[in-house]
């Protein structure tokens, strides 16, 4: 956390390209990684999400009460989604390490990240399989294989890059300790590959003991994360080894680059908003006997009858936005993103990804009126949890605001106020939801989706409310007769949002 | 095209960032738009992408022949996915150009701008109406209602910047004819929704009409740039009208931001990779009572059943991801991307769409083994239109390759001869594929799906024989006692690739 040359490789990236290295650097086979990290951060954030489907695809007939089986089902795919979504984001911060130690890519190194990306996303697979059979070996077995193969190309990687340095990040290619970080970086390497060799052992005769090891593989990185921020709250930061690790960046503890977080949580909020419409367009063009036969040729009368689903699509739209919106001004004002940062984030994802499932569970109303109270709270509880751990990034950066924050952010800052009445208001907002459930004997969908679509003028609403708010605060000294702050009074959300730009450009 | 300003917005957000510009902006509630951009981006690319899904989920039940009935269903549904990505690439280089102008954000655009995408998000379920009920009105109805919504947030977003002109692009802030450029830009803007509200007028009396102009809504501007290109090769390019154009990059003829082109492209890429792996786990996950009762029990026997489809997932992965690669590879040479490159890019992103749609026609083999010909046709056609517009984007910036290319990729540049064998290795594989299956009689999936996995390490020997046969070439001269080139001789592909970096870092 105090080594503050960590964002510096994707600074680079972007500051070269924007004074124009670009122009010399393709000439010799070398290439800036820039577009290939998007390109991987999406794919990534697309596989991460995607498993979501199958949750939200299960199938629970009109009949059917949503009884134990049913929710045990839907318990094991929520579980599949939950373990892709960790393994995929552990893959993710490895990528993220891996290319802050490989500074440029050349045309082998971009084949091998292919390959990498290629055995990733067949890692689904091996969780469904896992999940279908839960008592035969194979699925873990394939798994273990997976991991193995892209330690493997990720070892090649490192290799590569290390007999060719100019392809390095110029602090390790000017380093004397070359070889010993080579030595350092293939053994943060192999740990996973190394844990998932026993346990593909362990499957073939005593498969528990495979899950118990995948369970670690998995859990590990957050684990060890988790422990050691605490112990940096409790004890103050560790000493860093004196000579090797000074200017070191792969490492579990350092913090992400800021562009990759950036990137990979675009990507799911995308893939989020976007299989929601994918569900409309399979599941609510009704079929032309149904309309022939049911609604004596009148489509308006057969899409009527699926009007909540489309309301229920521009709430859950409304929210994905939002909940990006809320996301995209945190981040405008955040400078790095330390460690705890990254896993409060992966965590607001993974609710996040989970909306699709709020979606179904409320657009499915029309057919299970009965159970409307539990999926508006089930729904209540997924915003909630995307939500506050928004806030508690925030918060999070706020502890240590000096290293993480802009200015404007920090404590007494111009944007601090807004920011926090922003980030609580979704958190808020889905408590009311959920107590107003819970006193409620009947609760109407359409109201909820009504709010979720009145929530966007809530926050522009918000802006003109902590506008006043603070005009007000800094009036009240005046009006005690207190001198005036250095700031002309500010009269209102125009003249505020202008004032700050209006000598240059008006 | 002969305006060299327009990539600029997209520069200077970049280059405003690295130099820690960002710190100051952040502080008055304007951001830059960077972020918002890539976002929007790679929605707009899920959405243009992922309606391929219905046509790759149409049922062909086993005993059925791909007869007429089953063709015409395909043909409406290839309509629609052609459909959407047009618009849909149409709505992006509208969103590209209307934010060339709007150099920074505040939250109302940031929000302004999520509702548009909302609404766009929302076209894919207007065209399935259409073709679902291509005599019934309604779905053109709505999809004019949708592109009026767009145009109507459009002009709001144009209207709110050019009320706060500090959120303005600099040169038209600092410009005297401001008011000039607003009413040129809004008239651009409401082309189409004016042309829908006349068609949502035809839509209640004569619907067919609606079509005709919904038709020219979405070709309009394809139709346009390839005129007004193909006039600039025949005439030479047009006088730029005198006083108010001269700065001006809101125009529908000018070069795109390199950027977004590629980010969305990247989306495109991405969705695309990951659409094959969903099907897998959604389709290629046994049933656990078939493994009881058809397998007796063995997860192994049922999944090499399926063992085609794992191939064939492979397979196109390593197709997909090649495509990227060389897509990548191509931009990496390109320093802009003028408007037949767009259209090229945009045609060669719609094949690639189109991807998954040869996985299931390949993968679906094991079922109907009499049509495995000409599947393999149908899927080699496909690559080969994707490849071969990728190779027309680069003949054609090789036309103006002063302009549009880096020094290296140019005519007799370093990169030159191995860029041209890159971009011609997948045309020129899938016609060999295609012409085999011309004279063979059988042909088997396996061999074509292993073709596509060995196309990698095509590319990594093409690269050793680029440089063998250059080496020749140049060796050749100095045989014939000729002096030599000025380079000292290549002595292989490592030398080489190292060489022009070695002083420096080694």
């Amino acid at each position: 956390m105090s080594r503050p040359q960590s964002p510096e490789p994707a600074l680079n990236v972007q500051g070269a390209s924007s004074i124009g290295l670009g122009d010399e650097d393709a000439a010799d086979g070398t290439q800036h990684s820039h577009r290939m990290l998007s390109f991987s951060d999406a794919l990534l954030s697309i596989i991460a999400t995607v498993m979501i489907l199958p949750v939200t695809h299960t199938d629970i007939s009109p009949e059917q009460e949503f009884d134990k089986s049913i929710q045990k089902l839907l318990a094991t795919r929520i579980a599949v989604y939950l373990m892709t979504f960790l393994i995929v984001t552990v893959a993710w911060a490895a990528h993220t390490r891996l290319f802050q130690v490989v500074g440029k890519i050349d045309d082998t190194l971009a084949l091998l990240n292919l390959a990498c990306m290629m055995t990733i996303t067949f890692l689904p697979f091996t969780f469904s399989l896992m999940v279908t059979f839960p008592d035969v070996p194979l699925g873990i077995f394939l798994f273990c294989m997976c991991v193995i193969a892209i330690g493997a190309v990720q070892a090649l990687i490192v290799g590569y890059a290390f007999h060719f340095p100019h392809l390095l990040n110029p602090q390790i290619q000017r380093s004397a300790h070359r070889a010993l970080y080579k030595r350092h970086i293939l053994r943060i390497i192999f740990h996973g590959p190394a844990l998932c060799f026993v346990a593909a052992g362990f499957s073939l005769f005593f498969y528990p003991a495979s899950y118990l090891l995948m369970a670690t593989v998995i859990f590990l990185p957050y684990v060890s994360k988790a422990a050691s921020w605490c112990r940096g709250r409790l004890v103050g930061p560790r000493e860093p080894p004196a000579h090797s690790l000074e200017f070191f960046t792969f490492d579990l503890h350092g913090p992400l680059s800021k562009e990759r977080v950036e990137a990979f949580s675009d990507g799911v909020y995308a893939i989020v908003a976007t299989l929601l419409i994918l569900d409309i367009c399979e599941d609510n063009v009704p079929d032309p006997k149904d309309v022939r036969e049911k609604f004596s040729g009148s489509l308006v009368a057969a899409l009527s009858e699926s009007g909540p689903h489309f309301l229920a699509y521009f709430g859950s739209f409304a929210t994905v936005g939002l909940l990006w919106f809320a996301h995209h001004s945190l981040f405008l004002h955040v400078r790095k993103a330390t460690q705890p940062m990254g896993l409060l984030n992966t965590l607001s994802l993974a609710f996040v990804g989970g909306l699709p499932l709020a979606y179904q569970q409320t657009s499915a109303f029309a057919r299970q009126p009965h159970d409307e109270l539990e999926r508006v709270r089930v729904s209540c509880a997924i915003i909630f949890f995307a939500s506050i751990f928004q806030f508690a990034i925030w918060t999070t950066a706020l502890l240590q605001e000096g290293e993480t924050l802009q200015p404007s952010a920090r404590f007494g800052g111009q944007e601090h106020a807004f920011m926090f009445a922003k980030l609580a208001l979704y958190p808020c907002a889905s408590l009311l939801a959920f107590a107003s459930t819970c006193i409620l004997t009947r609760f109407s969908t359409a109201i909820f989706h009504l709010m979720q679509i009145a929530v966007p003028f809530a926050f522009l609403l918000l802006r003109l409310l902590v506008r006043l708010a603070l005009a007000i605060l800094r009036a009240l000294p005046r009006l005690a007769l207190r001198p005036a702050p250095t700031r002309p009074a500010p009269g209102g959300p125009r003249d505020d949002t202008c004032s700050p730009l209006l000598p240059a450009p008006c």
